[in-house]
């Protein structure tokens, strides 16, 4: 369930009275997505999507993350593109909460992941990492490789609850992965999120990137890393080489790896499976037995990261 | 979430093929609803919705559903359309469920209700039952009057768990509910669940009904009592007297109560919230800790109940 703020007819009215977008249609929640609250909007000019922004997003963070979306579009990357009002002010509070309507994006996210989507997500990545580059302002990335051991620390007390030995087996992966986590690597501004719900497909092709409310700045092969977390394992954790080869050449048509970002790719997919591991666990233990929200398994991203302990270099991935 | 089974992109495709409504624009899942999966879907010719029909529906009744909702539509009820497949079947399969593409209907749901949307519902109810009245076949209510003793049976056992002495309470309310059951009263096709989120308006004005998949052939009063239930209670579950009297004149500018419903009152709300309480308290007792589902609060509806219990009459209700 993606809404988690009900927004009452008067209030939608007053809201929509503040642009030039014609009058309501119809408005519905949007199942998918889990962090803020979407809905569908329907006008008389068009479909748009309205957003509002739930606890865990810094309101001072949102005018970064718009300012990115219209800047990956004027380099021909295909994202929502906030609307703004009458006085051109697109960021806007609504049920008390900070809302922004954007542009609807045509397209299906893959239920089910064919090698055929891994090659096109990783060249949107690559070209997003490009498009990025000249986009100024920076955002350090809250979920990055400083945040894991704080966020640990805040587990730590009940891990065990949700499977034996856990904070052991955290507690010496996290080790081994900041030892060997790389110093420098070529940086930019990343996803950081692009599971498929986030990538839709239309005709067999890629037809636009959504929801970059985690994007930051960060390593771009961290970025890579994700998206082979998200997209190259099969349901029953066995990561699939195929797709995991298809994402990577994808991702090198646009912009090729340095040998020391394909060196790299070991820890940092231990990295990207610790980081959704971590902030799956502390939702779990977080949240009240009975709490209307849906949680996500943590232990999916064990899994992951066990494979991920056992790859030796870039080749287990397809390289 | 309203979303339990997710369609893969090449079985929609596949689904879509048997039907002439264009191409694929765009598929989200529908956050509203909890029985069914729904999907907004968006193709080259407009706008759909795509059902899923789940455990809860049995299967043998989808054709009764959606043959009322053709029956209601040629006597002028707004209410979505089964869309036929090329070779005239609306009812087919998807994804191992019974699945059905309707229209799409024009409107937002009230997530505030005010006493100005009571008394359009009321008529719109009493026009619904109106125009099924030439629909022939009939649909036993399992969750009416003979159901409730059985419901509150299978619960039984972990019932005090929810509030202590729970069980008892029920027991008392039940008996004294069932003993003063009418016998008769004027009957027909009665929607059963309609409340706010299944009622959407436009322009200060209802513009059509969803969701019919609990319609069933009941005592027509009874309807009324449960959209009291669902539309009348304030937050704090007092009965907002001004809303039950907008409700219940809206529905007799269209169909008058007989004087045997009108004293049936209090024992129909007592009945229809027996019937949320009792769904919703073995929907509670038997959703397992950390299952990926909502649930709602039966207390909301002991709340109800008990006010009901006090209620002498109908001028309870503002008649």
């Amino acid at each position: 369930m993606a809404v988690y703020t009900e927004v009452t007819d008067e209030a939608l009215e007053t809201f929509l009275a503040e642009y030039d977008i014609g009058s309501i249609v119809a408005f519905r929640g949007i199942a998918e997505g889990v962090e803020n609250s979407n809905y569908s909007l329907k006008t008389s000019r068009g479909d748009f999507i309205l957003t509002l922004y739930e606890k865990r997003v810094d309101p001072a963070d949102l005018p970064w993350f718009l300012g990115l979306m219209e800047h990956l579009a004027r380099r021909e990357i295909t994202c929502p593109q906030p609307v703004r009002a009458r006085d051109g002010e697109a960021l806007r509070v609504l049920c008390g909460r900070h809302a922004a309507i954007t542009t609807f994006l045509p397209g299906v996210w893959p239920r089910r992941v064919r090698v055929e989507h891994c090659g096109p997500v990783g060249a949107a990545l690559a070209a997003l990492h490009l498009a990025g580059a000249d986009y100024k302002p920076r955002r350090v990335n809250a979920l990055g490789s400083h945040g894991w051991r704080p966020l640990l620390d805040r587990c730590r007390a009940r891990a065990d609850e949700v499977q034996p030995n856990l904070t052991a087996e955290l507690d010496s992966a996290l080790t081994e992965i900041l030892a060997a986590w790389p110093a420098a690597l070529p940086e930019g501004h990343i996803h950081a999120d692009l599971f498929p719900d986030n990538v839709f497909f239309l005709d067999e092709r890629l037809s636009g990137l959504i929801d970059f409310y985690f994007a930051a700045t960060d390593f771009l092969a961290y970025d890579v890393a994700i998206c082979l977390n998200a997209w190259c394992f099969e349901t029953d954790f066995s990561f699939n080489v195929t797709k995991g080869q298809a994402m990577l050449r994808g991702y090198e048509t646009i912009r090729p790896l340095s040998v020391e970002e394909r060196a790299a790719l070991p820890v940092l997919c231990r990295g990207a499976a610790m980081r959704f591991l971590l902030t799956r666990l502390y939702d779990w233990v977080n949240t009240p037995d009975g709490a209307m929200v849906t949680r996500k398994d943590p232990m999916e991203y064990l899994r992951r990261l066990r494979f991920h302990r056992w790859a030796r270099d870039e080749h287990s991935y397809g390289l």
